[in-house]
């Protein structure tokens, strides 16, 4: 297989993978919102959970084992405060319409936090803190997912990489767009190293007896993760706990499988036993900032923030201080012109696709 | 000076505290009030946030630096969520009282949210997410501070420790409660170090420059603590945006002092150059449990995710998972039985308080 990357322009992608989710009888407002929430990630250059996810989620559609129509609804409900069943339709269609409710709920009520069982992987988190910003809100979106990540002191895979993110908005610069997973490193770059023959940092794994390893196959062989923070001693505990947060308030709280009964997103990944609620979980929380203070006002605060914190001064050796969702940012401005480059394993995935749906591609 | 410990009642220390703040002019209920937030830290083994700080307030209160008589207001208000003017009161009046306003949101409308400014140090986070819990609600609370971190990559203190806690309840299991500051280590741990003349682990200081050390001094003069991850390998980023998120929850939201220009706590510490607000601060969240989900079953699910993760396999060569809160919990079990053991530089410094007040210690 060639190592050449094609581009491809962002639209041209993102109408393939409509037309993918049409295939499957999704409807035209469904299949767009998916298909505008996997571009995104894309465009922002979080390539994992791009078009690169787009065969899973092809897979997992062909199976039967999402629902192509599902009927959303509140289960339970107090004001700013709900709790949504995603009837296990695709995250790309439940996540977008929970986040919508708790906007509404913010319209109505200041604020609106949804949790939400029974739904399946979201695409990237700050799809949802981002469209919070398109109405001057703040919001904040986190979900779980399979477990990949070693609580502190434990020995095996509890938690998934439980991501959080949340975004302010600027008047004049780009907004703060904060999005990390509380692992320490992301799996995708274990997977880069094994590729290499390549040791990885100690600090991101442990083996399947929980010691620190630097070999990325002693991870994918059974080990796990380590959270943000990676030990004792560095505040390996932190990230655990903020791992823990995340679960609780996306499926425990939703009435999800929280934890190591998290189902996979992918067919080769390992089912969990038991089963103690339904679905993966997300949580999606929205605060109207007029409901605090003048919006104008607020952005000019965060504008300065953002120029203040750019004036740090430099550690040596480094180029100085990011704001949170810079890189982004950067790669958004370049790839809404030069395009989205694909590798050649992606660009083999979406081929396969077109050939078993008849979906023209290239 | 002798190295031995002195043990005391949490009642007597508690009274102390309480007598020191009525000898202000401060009112019975809000002395109460303060004293019991302190008392807390103190109990639960959180010694630096508890009288070993009342010779700070008591310096503070001395030289008129806060405000005995706060008159507190809402000023800007949408049902759910508000903003919150402490008029220079104490943290650990203003705070509670902040916390009290997000908890009858909750009840009204599910939920509570509220932006603090104009306060002073709150104690320890965790106080405000326990009140919650005695609601059957699901409590956050943030609060900014003086600097000390670095963002990644920077070479100078621009942000607090910036402290994040949100507790759950269980039924027959004690609380979850995470309560942990964004940076990597904490301050104390650092002069601690200084004054046993011993290195600190690479990854909680740089110095001057920037560069990463292990020596405390280079950290204290004019150094900085790494965040939460400590170096962009180990998700140094993440921390940053952590302690981010709650500078602008908690400051650039109230119109309180953030970053590098939060006030300071102690007399010691260098008094910002610029204000760009009024006094530090706090942001608290509280959640109404039944808006989402019968709160029994909550409380029963949250028993499960204790045991099951109780149980994870441990890893080789330590005790096992803990479960966030758990250090506290024990130490908690002991003092109220044993009494809260105070170093003598802490002892002197309430017979100093005594001395200057006539109020009675020991």
């Amino acid at each position: 297989m060639s190592d050449e990357i094609t581009t491809f322009s962002p639209s041209y992608l993102r109408d393939f993978t409509m037309q993918v989710f049409l295939h499957f009888g999704i409807s035209k407002t469904d299949s767009a919102l998916a298909s505008e929430v996997l571009s995104l990630a894309d465009v922002r250059g979080i390539d994992s959970h791009g078009v690169a996810r787009l065969h899973t989620y092809f897979e997992m559609l062909t199976l039967g084992r999402i629902n192509t129509h599902p009927a959303i609804k509140i289960v339970r409900e107090h004001k700013s405060v709900c709790t949504l069943d995603g009837d296990n339709g695709l995250g790309l269609i439940v996540g977008p319409k929970a986040n919508a409710i708790a906007m509404d709920k913010a319209t109505e009520f200041g604020s609106g936090w949804v949790s939400v069982c029974n739904t399946n992987h979201y695409g990237i988190a700050s799809y949802y803190s981002l469209k919070a910003l398109e109405r001057d809100m703040i919001g904040w979106s986190m979900t779980n997912s399979t477990k990949l990540v070693a609580p502190l002191w434990g020995g095996e895979r509890m938690l998934g990489t439980n991501p959080i993110s949340i975004a302010f908005p600027g008047l004049k610069n780009l907004p703060i767009v904060i999005d990390l997973a509380t692992s320490a490193a992301a799996y995708g770059k274990i997977e880069i190293a094994k590729r290499k023959g390549q040791p990885v940092p100690r600090g991101w794994i442990i083996d399947k007896q929980g010691e620190m390893s630097t070999n990325p196959n002693d991870m994918i062989d059974g080990g796990a993760l380590l959270p943000l923070g990676s030990e004792r001693e560095l505040g390996g505990h932190k990230g655990y706990a903020l791992s823990a947060m995340v679960d609780i308030l996306t499926s425990v709280l939703s009435g999800a499988n929280w934890g190591p009964f998290a189902p996979p997103f992918a067919l080769r990944q390992e089912i969990p036993a038991r089963s103690v609620g339904k679905g993966i979980g997300h949580f999606f929380g929205v605060m109207e900032i007029e409901g605090f203070m003048d919006v104008t006002e607020f952005k000019k605060r965060i504008d300065e923030w953002i120029e203040v914190f750019r004036n740090t001064k430099k550690a040596k050796g480094t180029d100085g201080v990011l704001i949170p969702g810079d890189p982004e940012h950067q790669e958004e401005a370049i790839r809404r012109k030069e395009g989205i480059p694909l590798l050649p394993a992606v660009v083999n995935d979406l081929i396969d696709i077109s050939k078993r749906t008849g979906i023209p591609f290239e």
